[in-house]
């Protein structure tokens, strides 16, 4: 039942994605850039967080449906950013050839490039098609653009790329992951809040619940990246130790990262209980985010 | 007088800028180099234009300020990936050194991405604080955007970087620069119309206006990169021929480009004749471009 839900919104998403990202216009080699990206098998992990929290609330979920997918290309740029030779360096993501492996180093950053604009078009059309949710929209696509500037995901790579074969302290590896990966899970969940019309204390109470959820999220990742099946995951393990990237993994060791996982999503959880039976479904994602392989 | 009321405009730009840029946080070396790249000596030719067409319509220049800014913090972005060693790998730039020869490549990547975030994080902040606005805020930030993507300036980034070392016919070349340059000069003129509430008339006029002026001004890029003097230009003269690019010049001869840029300005100018004397400074304007030396 979960994971039929799941799917059904992963759907939407996917539908929805190949509808802003079906250009045939020139130059072809771009459009086909970041279609390569986009389509390379991601989760859509930030678009359901996004339709769940303003299904949570009552909202329509079509009408967060433009932001989620913006969130998802604003994702994906920064994945392709990330991968290139100046940045993190690696040649496979999800399993197969990195952008700039495929179309070269100037159509990977520009593909990048694209895809944080195209993000943007699409908001800006979805409030200028939508006065009567203009101001919710807007308050959604503030929290994305804060999420994804110098104060989120460009703040939390510029440490990444500071501190590689460096000893962080635990508080130094937070606010990395904080702002790389925690500040547009944290969006995707408010985003999608805002759009279903989210009061002040609502937005305050999901919010710490994606704090909890991304925090444990990047945990995951962490362990995943020494216990995780390869085929699985896409990537080889142990790529964090490779690439002198320091983890949760090596401040906490396994076993007390493992149950940071556990305890961290139980405590998001327990956040949701307030919204009663429409929390059911974030509550089995969260559960979800637990126990996956990739 | 002109030169007053240009510098007057200016001011209030490079203020404005520098309070968008005024940002004390970690990481503090992605807002530094931003700063050095916005603080880099641009003429502030975009954001001057959009201010103008707003003050042409009897529109406040102060809602147009903002959106003058995201305009050169977006300008500033394409300026820093265009440099890239991956793109056209340019050590210089208004005689400084480039951001990436500065900062590293990694670090000029992540400003660039920062600053075209940063552009549309002021221009959402802008929005919301003025719901009064909100339609003709949106209506300008939905031509940026659209200037600013793969139906502008990444789109004519991507045929600059497939075609160097390549002849190009006088179409495709027109293609090239109406992406690359065209669009943002157009987006100006256009975002600063609707701030003040253009109606679509006038928005046709200033759009047909913003054309030629931005053709005459590649063109007229094109002849100083052969005729210039490098002391003034902050580059090397025949910069243009060194990279493989094929120019206006190229195709034209010097003598018939300039006759070009002189008469495409003498349209553009003609077309501002039915805004009466509220068009003078964008006359002005338009006559000192041509003069430029740099």
């Amino acid at each position: 039942m979960f994971k039929e839900k799941l799917r059904e919104k992963q759907q939407l998403v996917e539908k929805e994605l190949h509808r802003i990202l079906d250009i045939d216009e020139k130059p072809e080699i771009i459009y086909e850039a970041m279609r390569y990206s986009v389509f390379a098998g991601g989760k859509r992990l930030r678009p359901v967080l996004c339709l769940s929290s303003c299904e949570l609330l009552g909202g329509d979920i079509k009408k967060a449906l433009p932001v989620a997918c913006a969130i998802e290309l604003i994702h994906t740029y920064s994945l392709i950013h990330d991968d290139l030779p100046a940045m993190d360096n690696d040649d496979l993501r999800r399993g197969k050839p990195t952008n700039h492996k495929v179309y070269g180093e100037a159509i990977a950053i520009l593909a990048g490039d694209g895809l944080l604009n195209l993000g943007y078009e699409v908001l800006v059309r979805h409030a200028l098609e939508h006065p009567e949710d203009y101001e919710r929209i807007l308050k959604a696509t503030n929290e994305i653009a804060t999420a994804s500037g110098c104060k989120g995901i460009i703040g939390g790579q510029v440490v990444d790329i500071l501190s590689q074969n460096t000893e962080l302290t635990y508080e130094e590896l937070k606010f990395m992951h904080e702002h790389k990966t925690g500040a547009l899970i944290e969006a995707s969940v408010c985003a999608g809040a805002y759009i279903a019309g989210a009061t002040e204390e609502e937005i305050h109470a999901l919010r710490e619940y994606a704090r909890l959820i991304g925090f444990a999220f990047q945990i995951k990742d962490d362990i995943l990246d020494v216990i995780g099946e390869e085929e699985k995951l896409g990537k080889k393990v142990g790529s964090d130790k490779e690439k002198g990237k320091f983890t949760f993994v090596n401040i906490f060791g396994l076993e007390k990262s493992q149950e940071m996982v556990v305890e961290l999503t139980q405590n998001a959880i327990k956040i949701l209980d307030r919204f009663g039976e429409k929390a059911e479904f974030l509550k089995e994602l969260s559960n979800y985010l637990i126990e996956r392989v990739n």
